[in-house]
């Protein structure tokens, strides 16, 4: 039945998420903002229409949608979270159709926000109206909770789940909004990385001084900035602020044998980045690096002339951007303090040195082996019809870490979409097929977090 | 007779380096092309008006002025360089009275290239007059070099004067383009530093990527330009190139005493530029340090994002300016060589290196005991009322080892700027104290340098 359902109404799935890509949702441009509204007054009503009870939240930036299935008391509770908002589609030029023409071409629906986030997001919608067109009772209590602001920080969430989060507990989360370790390839990620960003001037002289003139008799701004970044990485790749690695939870040796186990040629990566060989810190591997090491990032270096030709002066100033990535368990405050007092000792008395702290956020890590976790590999594997895997991110999704511990129920991350999906770049699309894939996982996840979850179709082992 | 003369033609004079100010010959902006011809044409006449004959070089840039006075055999030949164009005026809004007006204020005449160098070099030349004027015959055989382009390079006359070399060849060189060690404290300089300029660029990946999902295992080129930057100089502000210091002439006991004796107070010195204390190569004081010390100096960085906030990638690239300053006798050659085997020596195989070796240009040093300088420095005393002081200059003047190189003559810089008179900033200005001082030090000079020299109005032990 649930099959048939989801057979029948097909094109009429595609027909809606062209529908919802169309809007250009644009969270970070003034003249889009009445296509946000517009965007989330259509969310409404399809939620609506789909049968669930649905609130527009009025926030200092742009609503936030909560819509609900009817309660049936002993259920779980179950959230799901989306975004609406897409970035902006620029350079316009580069795209082969229009961002916002939501056009299909070879399996894919090309248009902005196609995978980032709308085609994930309304995968889960979709299953949702399968469920409740097809199964009495709805198998979990279920919200949705679809933002307008991830783009530009997710500000107005943060805030608003904050504030509601006993109202908004949930036994599992369950997020779309990453890519798969490969092509078709399921993929539950359990972990990310966290992150904490500084920013450090050094100031010398009151002016660009004469370098002829005064050069040698006052410390050069520039060079003591390389003296202090140099001072915290070796060049072996590790970190040499002391107390930096404390607290980082070891890779097991299963993760270890696991990740090896995953396709990833260094030679074919590195020439993909186009970097002469992969670099990081010694006696890991590229993948233990990019998902279970900090780093030391600098983002951005400024001082001094940088212009065609020279000008021979000792700058004035000297700034760096810097982010360190965390990882379980780390804490970002902790960091921030030994980042802090190392840079500050490696400073001599001859500068100035200036220090903002960034915005940071924590890593976040959930077992692969919880009830949620199982169910959603389960899902996957049915869905897909290959085993899934099971992996970390490098970045950092800010609000795992939040719905984990705000909403205290086991978050599930189940991304739909692709690394070739062109999120944020031009000509973004979404596979077709990991969007109908995704709508069945999704009837099959929830079904599976019901007390007395239907078998499954066939099944096949996860692999972790 | 002289005094007379000076006396006489005092007001002339000033009027007529007023008229000298008054063209707008900036060499750098092509509006003022024309101003920088008229300015040419007047000087000629000048020259001519005086007893001088003139030949105006057309060069692939501006003109340069070659005028002689009548030849007389057995005479020594002196040539005094000056330069007629000026730095651009900008920031206008800054000046008090505008930059073209040439207005007299409080014993100081206000505009663009008063003291660099209109003002410095039209006072040999109303020297030139009087001496004309006054005695039969005439001291030297004197040539005027005076060319256009010096605030965008010297191009042109660095060509004409290796095309020339054999008939410009002189027994001294003088050149007023300098400031005096203090206010109205004659000096001659009898060094400078030279230059060596590079640019070093680190390129990792072909673009910049999510500091998230690809940091930690490739290079960040931002750090690796920071360890290499580092690597060039150490805490104690040594440089450690190797034998980057093999061919440093080391100061004399002498020198390092004369300078002791020098007025400079380092804490003030240090809240004059607006650093927490003064800084550099451990084991000198801060004259050895700017005068007598090679430098490896960074004058700018640039890499990644540079904008407000964070923009979290490792960034495609990033690039340093440098120069180094040199001393008697490093030669720019050997050093750009050391410099640039070190820099790849540090350079890691997960990066590539670019290094493009920029202009550079030799120290310059001359005794102080020649026939030539003890002349200068008499003439100076004289002039000034006061014992002069030799000084070396920190910054580059890329036309002095030119002139000793290929006119084998000895060299005399007689600044007769101050440090407080705003070249290349708005409000230049000339001491019209140093202005008539001047004449009346070039004239005294120019009868010293004569094979029978007028004895000296009053005998002042020189200061080295």
């Amino acid at each position: 039945m649930i099959d048939r359902y989801l057979q029948q109404h097909r094109t009429r799935f595609l027909t809606e998420l062209q529908q919802l890509v169309r809007f250009p949702s644009v969270s970070g441009q003034p003249v889009h903002h009445p296509d946000i509204r517009a965007c989330a007054d259509w969310l409404a009503k399809h939620f609506r229409q789909i049968g669930l009870t649905v609130t527009i939240h009025k926030t200092a930036g742009h609503p936030i949608l909560e819509a609900h299935t009817p309660v049936i008391a002993g259920l779980p509770t179950v959230l799901i979270y989306g975004h609406y908002d897409v970035q902006p589609p620029e350079p316009i030029e580069l795209w082969k159709t229009p961002p916002f023409a939501a056009t299909v071409r070879a399996g894919k629906l090309f248009g902005r926000g196609a995978s980032d986030n709308k085609g994930q997001f309304f995968a889960h919608v979709k299953a949702v109206e399968t469920l409740l067109a097809t199964q009495k009772p709805f198998p979990v209590n279920l919200t949705f909770l679809i933002e307008g602001e991830e783009e530009i920080g997710s500000g107005a969430l943060i805030k608003f789940v904050h504030q509601h989060a006993r109202r908004l507990r949930s036994d599992y989360v369950i997020i779309s909004d990453t890519g798969m370790y490969g092509k078709g390839w399921p993929t539950l990620t359990y972990a990310t990385r966290g992150i904490a960003a500084f920013e450090l001037r050094v100031d010398g002289p009151n002016r660009d001084l004469h370098s002829g003139v005064f050069g040698g008799s006052l410390a050069n701004p520039a060079l003591v900035l390389a003296h202090i970044l140099a001072g915290c990485v070796d060049a072996k790749g590790r970190i040499t602020i002391p107390g930096f690695y404390d607290d980082v939870q070891p890779l097991t040796a299963k993760e270890r044998r696991a990740w090896r186990a995953l396709p990833l040629n260094d030679r074919r990566y590195a020439a993909e980045l186009g970097v002469p060989t992969t670099a990081g810190e010694a006696g890991y591997t590229t993948l233990e690096r990019r998902w279970a090491r900090p780093t030391f990032e600098i983002n951005g270096l400024t001082s001094g002339y940088q212009g065609p030709g020279g000008k021979t002066i000792v700058p004035a100033w000297a700034s760096a951007k810097i982010t360190c990535r965390l990882v379980p368990n780390q804490s970002p405050k902790r960091i921030d303090q030994l980042v802090v007092q190392h840079l500050r000792r490696l400073t001599p008395k001859s500068v100035r040195l200036t220090l903002d702290s960034g915005h940071y956020s924590p890593p976040f890590l959930t077992p692969t082996d919880g009830r949620g976790a199982r169910a959603a590999l389960a899902a996957l594997a049915t869905a897909f019809g290959r085993p899934p895997v099971c992996t970390r991110e490098g970045g950092t999704i800010h609000i795992l870490d939040n719905f984990q511990r705000q909403l205290r129920g086991e978050v599930l991350v189940v991304g739909l979409g692709q690394t070739d999906d062109n999120w944020h770049s031009p000509n973004e699309k979404m596979e077709l097929n990991n969007f109908y894939r995704g709508i069945a996982m999704s009837v099959e996840l929830l079904r599976r977090l019901s007390p007395a979850p239907a078998p499954a179709a066939r099944r096949v082992l996860p692999k972790t």
